[in-house]
């Protein structure tokens, strides 16, 4: 990387900390994790670095610590052992390290225990890490999505920060939606010629890897969109299915980007499918629009699905007034999920602390089916980048149960709905950036309507 | 899967206990492992059970534990919840995978602990499955490369049984060598049009995801080949770099292959880097033939050695007797690691085990730098699965070394090897299965020979 990249990120490190030392005035220590064994201890899991860790030190660095106090960093590294450089090659040694990220000082890693007296942490997801924290910090952590005391108050600042993007992170997740944008290109292009889910699967994380990034989260790659987190792709890809693949990059810094698009195998939805994806299209334009600082998330989701009940009454799936059918959560039979989440460094960004950097202060779930899953509930403000993402999925554990049949008899035509047969599941998803003006939709070149999709999937028909 | 599969798998699974039962006489309870955290607990890793689990369940079931004892199979494993029917779709009940792996039982996790007594297991690498085996057999577990009283006598059991593989393996072993040859072909291809490593890498596991597999192995496609295990993909692809790319397909039961190709960027060999390729592979030829049931694999090893100095000696860069090169490790200097491992549902087959799988009994590694780095050391017998990997490397650390320079002044030509320096790393690694008559390669349509090499390179240039 050249240097002039190393003056943006030191600059913007420096900028984070400020900011932290503004609502905070203890000392704080962030642990980076380790690399996980899959098989052996030699044949681990690719490293991911704590996303907390990863925002303040910038760098993905295994086995590390940073101690940050009024704005001061230190950096917390062991060497690497002269035998390691057999195998892994040459690595900056700590001081090489230290001055990249613009650290005050560098220590050993055994040299932390020293300094961390009265310093507050975020609990780790890794055992061992988490074992660790509580030794260096001699005093049992919470987990992280129950942070107590000046952990709390860290949580809390952190995600204040961490929730509006500063420059240096749109540079990344800019980078990571425009390389997610052309695997879904590839994805389509693929499509005519793959046999199964694999087929279309490879040729989207393809283009991820060759831009020397990873994937964000498991790629969903699938004729079984009814499956919301299917990890499966052995079936086959047969005229008729429509193929539902929500498949993200992430960069090399970590930041994510989170993209849905469903296309019909055979290159043409058919009028039914055509029909459903329209409605979906409707609530994801609809809603997209809405989005402006001092909006509340909770009231697009709604939006959502006032959208969704108007289109099924409207193809005859539903029947009722459409604020009643949603004040009964009758939208959510299909459109199961909320509308959408936070994104940053982590896909669901910040999802390690629960619902803290997702629900506003005072806010809980819902326990209504239709708005408990909704995992944002604030007020949008500039520099958010949040998803947008409507869906329509039969979900035979939902529909085929008695019980939800009998309570919705009177609000479901249950035989109109049997011509929908060849519709499983449907979901169209793009990142969106609040912006003082509005909103920007930073994975807007890659289209959504159903013409667009039809042509971009015939390409190599 | 078809039915008929799981006839075989059913088959092949008795027969595997029955032969467990044959070597021991108490129960074993055997844990599948969890899914690990990557940034969050919905977000994980790809799910990998572990191998002694896969090798006498068959499926990689998440969560689950098996009982053996006699020859029966009982199944410990929690049916999915409702609600996760929703995210990850309709999972078979225990009672159905119970009869596709010919279980004679099949029990919720919390009934394992009422079945526990005086059974031995293999600890996992995973803290917390660790934590549970502990907390379920009611005594502490010593790490599994440390094994002690029936734990120490299950592994050994394990081992001998492991060491062979059976028809059902070979079917799987199969396909992964079959599509790791696709996948370096396709890397070959991809050379030209490629800009930086991570394009030739996409390439090559793009092959892999399509067929629905995995890596076994973080994938090495480098232009530094002389770090052994570099996992940096950024790296520009220019005239004159040769490409180490050693990649290997896991099959969706988990069984792997593990094979090596380095290739010139440009599409042709300089003659420096033909010169040293050509020891190399003159290294792997003999290696190959000399694989046979009986033969001391460490002899094979110093066979490698004997012809990488005779080789170099050959080529100026070494000075002196063949035998005595070897016997003060001067090939070492170039050759820095062994002739090759254990292949199996690992890629280092056992490696969780220590040297208990790759060191036949009472042997232990040796302290000498041209053998030490050995990773097994037994007689060969039909059935098991090896690599051979000779290379060629010019690792800074080793030959900028000064004591290392002074040590070897009389026998390496330093201003000789400083007319390859184009030559940072090559190796050339097969997978071949000891058979009675002798050996097969699995790997064996894959060419080796450099002129072969540089026609597929040319396939798309």
């Amino acid at each position: 990387m050249k240097n002039k990249n190393y003056d943006l990120l030191r600059n913007i490190l420096h900028q984070r900390r400020q900011k932290l030392a503004c609502l905070i005035n203890f000392p704080v220590i962030l642990w980076s994790g380790r690399s996980i064994p899959r098989n052996y201890p030699a044949l681990t899991y690719p490293f991911r670095a704590s996303s907390h860790f990863l925002y303040f030190a910038g760098l993905p660095l295994e086995n590390a610590a940073i101690r940050l106090e009024s704005g001061k960093l230190e950096l917390f590294l062991d060497d690497a052992s002269p035998s390691s450089t057999l195998w892994h090659g040459e690595m900056p040694k700590r001081a090489e390290i230290a001055e990249l990220i613009g650290a005050d000082a560098a220590w050993t890693m055994s040299e932390l225990k020293g300094r961390s007296i009265n310093a507050a942490t975020i609990a780790l997801q890794d055992n061992l890490t988490l074992l660790q924290q509580s030794q260096i910090l001699v005093r049992s952590l919470a987990p992280s999505i129950a942070p107590t005391g000046i952990d709390l108050e860290l949580t809390q600042a952190v995600i204040s920060l961490r929730l509006s993007h500063d420059a240096a992170s749109l540079v990344e997740l800019r980078q990571a939606a425009a390389v997610t944008v052309a695997a879904h290109k590839a994805g389509m292009a693929a499509t005519p010629t793959a046999k199964i889910e694999a087929g279309v699967r490879a040729a989207m994380e393809s283009v991820i890897i060759s831009e020397n990034m990873t994937y964000a989260y498991p790629s969903i790659v699938t004729v079984h969109g009814e499956v919301l987190h299917s990890e499966h792709y052995h079936h086959p890809l047969q005229t008729g299915d429509l193929l539902l693949a929500d498949v993200g990059a992430e960069s090399s810094m970590g930041w994510a980007a989170d993209v849905t698009r469903t296309w019909p195998v055979s290159g043409k939805f058919s009028p039914t499918q055509r029909a459903i994806y329209d409605v979906v299209l409707a609530a994801h334009d609809a809603c997209i629009n809405q989005i402006s600082p001092g909006v509340e998330y909770q009231d697009i989701h709604l939006l959502a699905a006032r959208i969704m009940a108007a289109g099924l009454v409207d193809l005859g799936i539903l029947r009722g007034n459409v604020d009643e059918l949603v004040e009964i959560d009758a939208h959510a039979l299909f459109f199961v999920h909320g509308i959408g989440h936070l994104i940053g460094l982590d896909v669901h960004d910040m999802e390690d602390l629960g619902d803290w950097a997702g629900y506003a202060a005072g806010r809980a779930r819902s326990s209504r089916f239709g708005l408990g899953f909704l995992r944002l509930n604030r007020v949008l403000r500039p520099g958010m980048l949040v998803s947008i993402e409507p869906g329509f999925y039969q979900v035979p554990a939902i529909l085929n149960n008695s019980e939800t049949r009998a309570q919705y008899k009177d609000y479901v035509k249950w035989d109109e709905l049997e011509k929908f047969a060849d519709v499983r599941g449907i979901r169209i998803e793009d990142d969106i950036l609040v912006s003082e003006g509005g909103r920007e939709v930073l994975t807007g070149e890659l289209p959504t309507k159903a013409l667009e999709i039809e042509e971009l999937v015939a390409v190599s028909a």
